[in-house]
């Protein structure tokens, strides 16, 4: 299983400061993910819209990547093109993605109603926009990421298991696969 | 008053199993609504766009249909497309449903936010995506159906009289028909 | 600072009825808002999309607003189309808030999932369309202004402070401003 990373930021990718995004992400699935064959596809790139589309485009079609996570650029401001990237790429949106990250962000700040995180499916691959800050990655991240193995199994991806303590995997009975 | 059931599986309708989602509805329906004339108009059809929204229309533009009711399609998987053809159909899209539909499941299970159902106005009709599976159909008819008859009021349809005992139909006082 | 308020009905702008749309959001702009200069740009217009699009890009582009509340026009009837106007000018649509106003309605009445309201971002203001009825105007802005005052910082408007006993404005500490 490969699962593309992609942090969206002017400035990281500039060097002017270091990348915390892709950290973030690495940590909390190392921690989350308990399939033991795994491996990342990262990419830094500018708040660029053809450039982040096109680096979707990559992971998914030709990396062959079943997951995608992106941080960074889902804000109001001029320069953040993420979502419109996303949705641009889409075979289909999911909207409870956003909506749930929302929610869940909005127990923390009253400012997460600015964010316009989406979710969708490229193929057999979803593609979900994370915040920028590492704290409210991890937060939306432990507040979705149960629904994902399932979602990538209805799609025709791998197979994934997950640490219980960090995130409890859900799928209906008839989906579960015994070891 | 014509209530149109949709139950869209390719397998069901292929006759491979049983279709559940009608008899669902139906069942739910008719503890609901108190209004003494109503009749259904039922179909049973494949998980293909343009043969859903051929249904649709022909339930709201040919049968005079106020409420459509569908079941099934509205998952990640590739042959999911019913929001897409409820969208393309659309007068005017109700986003509060599917917000609402899906904070409802949640409570159940965390892959709710998987669905992508939505709500729509065509003309003079209200059109529902609801979830597959019986137990999820009730869960969300009760969540959501309050604001149905106020809805179908608002867009020229029939006074839709609720059960009070399965779900009390809201509307503001100068709305409310004196018998 | 310039805000523009626009109460969008057919009924009051015909002078059928009195407006109560624009009186409330006045209110309850001049109890929350803190800072000493703003001023309103007032208008009352009938639910013809043309004439909102062209209310909403004037209010901003001319005007120079960098707020825009509306009112009214979010329902499900024909000829509520507040949603679709302010989405035809929107250079980014912000989810969030739509999400957020719903969830808040959905306290005092069950047919707030029947509201369609949207926000979006056009050039350097932020319009947020705001329900009919004084009540649910004051509810819903109790519940999203708090977000207000740092998405209106980071598309490059003014710097807005709030008396904290209406609404207290949420910004991350590197973006609050000393006295």
């Amino acid at each position: 299983m490969i699962i593309g990373l992609v942090s969206i930021s002017d400035r990281a990718s500039a060097g002017v400061y270091k990348d915390e995004g892709i950290p973030s992400l690495k940590d909390w699935l190392k921690s989350a993910i308990a399939s033991p064959e795994w491996r990342e596809e990262l990419r830094l790139i500018a708040d660029e819209q053809p450039l982040i589309e096109a680096t979707l485009k990559e992971l998914v079609d030709e990396r062959g990547c079943s997951l995608v996570l992106t941080t960074g650029g889902t804000g109001p401001a001029p320069r953040d093109v993420t979502p419109e990237a996303t949705l641009a790429v889409a075979d289909k949106v999911m909207p409870g993605f956003g909506e749930q990250m929302r929610a869940v962000s909005l127990k923390y700040v009253p400012t997460a109603i600015l964010s316009r995180q989406v979710a969708v499916i490229r193929k057999r691959a979803l593609i979900i926009n994370l915040p920028g800050q590492p704290k409210a990655i991890r937060e939306t991240l432990d507040g979705v990421f149960a629904a994902v193995p399932y979602c990538i199994d209805l799609i025709g991806g791998p197979y994934i298991e997950t640490n219980e303590a960090v995130v409890k995997a859900f799928r209906p009975k008839s989906a579960i696969r015994k070891k």
